[in-house]
């Protein structure tokens, strides 16, 4: 098969964020908070999610007549929760949608922030399905030191790197939070009456000392599970299933979502995890929208994307040259290999690249400029494509409205 | 003066509720339990709130040019926080509005239940300004067993009963949470950020058990206590002052929102606070919408209202006519006296039903008929009225628009 998760590549990305030596802080994975060394597989047993096995992958491209995305092959998007179920309604001729979002809180996203809507446009393809995409304005005030007005603005900016990643303007609606609300408040009520503050406080580990609003805010995030929240997209129906793919820290919110969703008489949505992308600086740095030097942005120049890479981004190479070639680079921590296992579909040049650079045959700053000729051309891409989304265009994406509904 | 709060009737009203015995249960007030016996004195101490004086009725009364409404010379409108403001900007010639509101959670209202509604009518005349209503069907739904689609139908027939108090349609805005939470989610999210769990738990007495609704809630009950909550109504200004005529229960939210107020860069809202008017079978006795005999209803016929007062109005009276006849009835716990302390506005008439009852000249029976010949004409007067509100003037006092905000 394609797949190359058996193979030395699959090893290293395997082995990507795992330190060899014993873990030295605590592994937090939440909604606003990932730190320490991530273990993909001991979160899966954490969270109780289920891994992506190759025979499911098999299916996925059985049923949906579709090539596998690189990141499902490689492992990239990792975990789910009854995916086999949305693959079982697919083929049955049943409808979906697809939900996903963004917590609006910088100008410019970066390339983090575009994998899940990378991966969405993928399965809005593969699916030919509605896809509602939450900005969670509401959210990034309550978190974060900001103005609800400004929080608002950034929502609709964001949306156009957004719509940039080619979604369906028939088929897509995206809505911020402020205002949409009103369509959402019947379920978002049902889901708060139904959750205690000791149930989200197991959860989300809140404390006494936190705002009454991020009480609240789960079952905001929760509401778009289902279809119910969309009356002029499903006309009422509200059983439509829902798949969610996003990165495993927003799995808690749908834990609770699914816990809740039996008494309210709806469906569990299904969900597909992915794992961190890692920043520049190293899989353990934090990737922030606020420090320009942990990121590449949508909106930086070949210069700024060049000088960056070659500047921050965390080497697996040896300190001398004659080392480097000796014992080769380590591309499990070496993060212009990790970003190419993303940006690069091309399986063959990967494990080529992944073969020179651990033998040692291929320099850093090799490598580096590998990964500078792969994403230049991305954003450059990205931009040309935003550059063509007006105002008006995110309007009509905005506008609550009927979608197509045909597969 | 026309005042009879030195007299021997006030010194009844005084009494009202209060127990010679020393207390037996805790005494609770908050908005979802008034139990125990109500200290009122003791009740603006704690809450810290300020009695309404002669001296400020008599400026009440010369600023606005009208006569002061029995229930504030009787002390049943018996507590305040900035009425003087009120004062000095209407003094001023400045806008300002009302606010109050219902939780919709029976099909019928109770006598109970239109004291604040019969008030903020005087006030609107008063001050000839602008009054909303909030329909909390929200709040129902998080606190009590019915569905939401139930709390919400119990908005719009409740909007029935209110408008039947007289509201001038050209300066009333009547609103449904569930309808209009989108206009209001800005400030709400504003109130509860600047708000934090431990003190919504200190206010109002929550434990971690109750459902995140609820913590969620008090923001917003406080919002629409901010004019900018209302843009179509003040076109945007965030400073029109707004008073709050409601029973003294519901005070803890409005304690929050003035202390929340200065730190969003808004006013702190005034209010006037009411007793609570007793059930029928006495004082301290629960007044239910779910208990038909401890109340009247606004739907109930001559007959009920007749039956329900002599049969289940508790009376101040003695054991025997001789002993009646000889020690006179007790006015502080009679029932059909309190009613008419609250319904019978012809104040010397009232003087007299006092002192004919409290030397035993005027029997149980006959106090009761007293009550019964005042408020059968009111329940038949308010039901007329009612017969003429439509769904479609409901549907006017319940659209968000422009409404006429001169004096």
């Amino acid at each position: 098969t394609a797949r190359l998760r058996a193979d030395s590549m699959a090893a290293a990305l395997a082995a990507m964020s795992l330190d060899e030596a014993p873990e030295e802080k605590e592994v937090v994975v939440d909604p606003w908070t990932v730190s320490g060394k991530i273990d993909y597989d001991k979160l899966i047993r954490d969270f109780g999610s289920q891994p992506i096995s190759e025979a499911l992958i098999a299916r996925f491209e059985r049923v949906t007549g579709a090539v596998a995305h690189p990141w499902l092959k490689r492992g990239i998007f990792f975990s789910h929760r009854d995916l086999d179920i949305v693959l079982d309604n697919y083929e049955k001729g049943k409808p979906m949608y697809l939900y996903t979002g963004r917590g609006p809180s910088s100008e410019a996203l970066h390339l983090g922030h575009l994998i899940p809507f990378m991966f969405t446009k993928y399965l809005q393809d593969v699916f030919k399905c509605v896809l509602v995409v939450q900005m969670t304005d509401d959210e990034k005030f309550l978190w974060k030191d900001l103005k609800l007005e400004e929080c608002h603005r950034l929502a609709f900016e964001n949306a156009k790197d957004i719509i940039a990643c080619g979604f369906d303007i028939t088929k897509t609606l995206i809505f911020s939070d402020l205002d949409y609300i009103g369509h959402m408040y019947p379920n978002i009520l049902k889901i708060q009456k139904a959750t205690t503050y000791n149930q989200v406080k197991g959860i989300f580990g809140f404390d006494d000392s936190v705002n009454i609003g991020k009480h609240a805010f789960p079952a905001v995030q929760a509401a778009p599970s289902f279809s119910s929240s969309f009356p002029h997209i499903f006309g009422g129906d509200t059983t439509v299933p829902c798949l969610i793919p996003c990165a495993i820290d927003q799995d808690p919110y749908f834990r609770m979502t699914r816990d809740v969703a039996p008494r309210l008489g709806f469906g569990k949505p299904a969900l597909i995890h992915s794992k961190f992308f890692p920043a520049l600086q190293g899989a353990d740095s934090k990737m922030s929208a606020s420090d320009e030097a942990s990121a590449i942005f949508c909106t930086d120049t070949p210069k700024q994307i060049k000088d960056k890479v070659n500047k921050y981004a965390f080497s697996g190479g040896r300190e001398t040259v004659e080392e480097h070639r000796k014992l080769g680079g380590d591309c499990a921590v070496d993060i212009s290999y990790q970003w190419l296992t993303f940006f690069l579909h091309d399986d063959a040049k990967l494990q080529h690249i992944h073969d020179e650079y651990s033998s040692g045959r291929m320099l850093s700053g090799e490598i580096k400029k590998e990964l500078i000729d792969v994403i230049t051309p991305m954003v450059q891409l990205h931009q040309a494509a935003r550059s063509h989304v007006t105002d008006d265009i995110v309007r009509t994406f905005m506008t609550p409205r009927k979608l197509n509904l045909e597969r």
